[in-house]
């Protein structure tokens, strides 16, 4: 849809700047429906000025304009062409660079609001990163939970105390070698999903007030549970590929008397970074040197797009002092809400609070992921889904690439199922947001990922979901939306939605 | 079995007193085991002399003190006599009387050794307030359960984010009424057990430091939540059968800065108590006067004895500042763990924590309660129950009356499953609970229900199991135990190992 400029309130914009730029948007509307493809030749600056009805001045402002935007191209002596490269892979975002005091959380209203506007089933789910309920063997573990259930009825009808159910920590403990890591199944407490290990873990270390080191950006249900436990966080700098750089750690160890740390060194969300082994190992070393524990989320680390997964940083631990939280929520099933922990040191406190918290992990999901695990067939599911997952992510990164404005930088993750997407630097994420969920898409904006706001103009997108027309088409239309910031400045969601049907096409 | 009191190290006991009280457990032992029935005359003096071997005076020594027990009775002209009265119902307790200041916490070691300790299959389980899973609907909440499954296969995995399961809430809001409460879906938010429930009512009200109120005797899981929450409490008096003292609260209320109170107006944990409508409505008016949350956990609430239940206190809540926690553990499953908040004003609030606690409530334990309430019989399952456990409660207050010795005072609950029992005052819960454990028999010691470790005579037993054969032999042992230290004065683990091998029996 090319937006009619011109019934725009016409205030602040000087009238040939509105007419140009109008031009210059109608013509990246024909190259983003592929009416003018890579290569090919726009029309000419005397043509476009006939067809248009404008002042061949006009024209040439406007090819200026996209020309500065990667979008044409001029070639010497033949006039301008849209630009062959501009689907190759967009660059990598830099170094994340938070500020470096610790600071109070106030961001969960923002974060509430995204989250549940981002819950209608009717939208493009872009937003949330959650596999599509296809991907997850549901047919199976229904099986494995009947016949759990029908096996042991009146065990599953009672409390599974923590540490929780034997069995499923029996099968715990023996995959947690995978993850290079040696576990006993009295290491493990298992816990409702990840998000109440996470809880359990900062209570069992800190206390109200404590400064908490995160990775910047982070993972906003991390946000919430630090603000939620009225603590404070000092935000770390990150490298897309491998996390967060340990001498800037060392030197914010030194200046903000952390309490304790809350990393994702497998396939972080957002970034999809993965640290490796060496690193991870000093970081292991550097921490428990300092006796702070480090609260290591791995709910990502099965998702390895490679043959085999990364090994998790509990594996480097020799005095007990990391707490592996883990859960079977993006591989198995979100709705079973089953996770673990492996607490260390700090298993009786972890122990205590679970038991105050919920009193018990619901029994059944616990035997029937026990089951399933046992029998069910994990490993080859776990095949098939980072197949999948490697290819989602792929051709989201293709046509991201493909319908971005130049200026966009996305990650190049090796596992998990975010991508994390940096706009030019003017582009508003909140307002890409809020546009995007105008027509039907959600998406996750940068600003949610830090304490401070921060990442104004970086986007999260979901690549759980099979690739699809319909996908495509979102992602079309998000790059449509970015374009037309990027050409025409602020736009209000009043203006876009009165706009809508005033477009050409 | 009769302890030789003889192989006692005799530092302390004078060999007169040993002899005598040596007789006297004899005499009680044959009363216990019904050799001596009530009403009958026991030995006469000179025959029991000749009997074991001691003196006149020993015998006479020994007679009154089973006299000043209440054990047996002197009539005149006639001799000593098994004492009719003994096992007509033991008289009630008093009011409570906890200090009148706000008090630190640190109770939860003692509590987590008693409930890990209880956890053995093998013990005879008085100690959990706990229904016997035969008396819940297994086989019919599996199958509502796979039928849920099986009809909505992806929503079973999926996140059923927060407020929670909506055909949950609509059965929860219908059967709100018999409670007296007017509530919507909406008003309602799903939990992990009402364990989450009351952790989340608090942390959505009051902060670290703040002062809650809450009965005395009170459910130490309460304890265990507020100590772990780093707050403090104010233990108000209450009546056995009406619970809280009002005038007590209103004078608390003055001196203590009460951030918020959590109480069980319903066959409260421990005492079984019932609060009368009037006072639950004067109650709900003195706080919101105040503007001070009550949090009103109604577990219990569905286990009247009677044919209709009590309102909850939420009944008479006019400007939304009542906060009431329920679950299904004490009906259908303590294992599913499915428990609701009907949070009043501070929804939101509420909803925001639920979701960083544990994400969501796990979706298919919910789906099958909701389904077992829609078509599965509950109410027929609740009239079955509450005959059931009034019946356990009668047979459970006669073994009482029956086995416990004299000076013993236990509570009239007419609803719930606990029933709270007044030792004489020199008894030590704890060590009777040691004891009992000895013998295989988990109880609840007083000092557990309490933040200063008060009521070091009480014990709560549980009425949830069906009456048998053992268990009646369990509350006689019991007896014995409690029997054998109100004679003999205290008695060490060690000791009472010792001895029994050399029981005379």
């Amino acid at each position: 849809m090319i937006h009619d400029l011109a019934s725009h309130t016409a205030a602040q914009l000087d009238c040939d700047e509105r007419l140009y730029k109008q031009v210059a948007l109608r013509i990246s509307e024909l190259i983003e429906h592929g009416t003018l493809r890579p290569g090919e030749r726009v029309p000419s600056v005397r043509n476009c000025s006939k067809q248009q009805n404008v002042s061949i001045a006009t024209v040439m402002q406007a090819y200026r304009l996209l020309e500065n935007r990667g979008i044409i191209e001029a070639k010497p002596q033949s006039g301008y062409y849209v630009r062959l490269q501009r689907w190759s892979p967009a660059p990598e975002p830099g170094r994340s660079k938070p500020p470096l005091g610790a600071v109070d959380l106030r961001v969960s209203d923002l974060i509430m609001q995204v989250i549940k506007a981002g819950r209608d089933p009717n939208l493009v789910r872009l937003g949330a990163s959650l596999p599509s309920p296809e991907l997850f063997p549901t047919r199976e573990l229904h099986r494995a939970m009947s016949l759990a259930g029908r096996r042991s009825l009146l065990a599953s009808h009672s409390y599974d105390s923590p540490p929780g159910n034997q069995a499923l920590r029996v099968q715990i403990a023996r995959r947690a070698m995978e993850a290079g890591c040696t576990l006993a199944p009295d290491d493990i407490i298992t816990t409702v999903g990840a998000t109440e290990g996470l809880n359990l873990c900062l209570r069992a270390v800190a206390k109200p007030g404590d400064v908490i080191a995160i990775e910047s950006p982070a993972f906003f249900g991390i946000l919430q549970i630090i603000e939620s436990l009225r603590m404070r966080v000092c935000e770390l700098p990150t490298y897309p590929r491998e996390g967060i750089c340990l001498d800037e750690l060392a030197v914010r160890l030194k200046s903000c008397r952390i309490k304790a740390c809350v990393l994702t060194p497998n396939f972080s969300n957002p970034l999809g970074s993965c640290m490796p082994d060496e690193k991870k190992k000093e970081l292991v070393s550097m921490l428990a040197h300092r006796e702070i524990p480090l609260i290591e989320d791995d709910i990502y680390g099965n998702l390895t797009f490679g043959s085999t997964r990364p090994k998790v940083a509990k594996a480097f631990d020799q005095d007990g002092w990391v707490m592996l939280c883990d859960s079977f929520t993006k591989t198995l099933s979100p709705g079973y809400r089953v996770g673990w922990i492996a607490p260390g040191r700090f298993k009786q406190r972890v122990e205590f609070l679970k038991f105050v918290n919920t009193g018990a992990t619901p029994s059944l999901p616990q035997m029937a992921i026990a089951e399933f695990l046992q029998n069910g067939g994990y490993d080859h599911h776990l095949r098939k889904i980072r197949r999948l997952y490697a290819a989602q992510m792929q051709c989201m990164s293709d046509a991201i690439s493909r319908y971005f404005p130049a200026g966009t930088k996305m990650t190049r993750p090796t596992g998990g199922m975010c991508l994390w997407v940096e706009l030019p630097p003017q582009i508003s994420a909140l307002k890409v947001y809020q546009l995007a969920m105008a027509s039907g898409i959600s998406t996750a904006p940068g600003p949610i990922f830090s304490a401070k706001q921060k990442f104004p103009n970086f986007l999260r997108l979901n690549c759980g979901n099979p690739w699809s027309e319909k996908i495509e088409g979102a992602v079309r239309e998000l790059g449509r939306i970015i374009g037309s910031l990027a050409i025409s400045g602020d736009v209000s969601i009043a203006e876009h939605h009165q706009r809508k049907p005033m477009g050409i096409r």
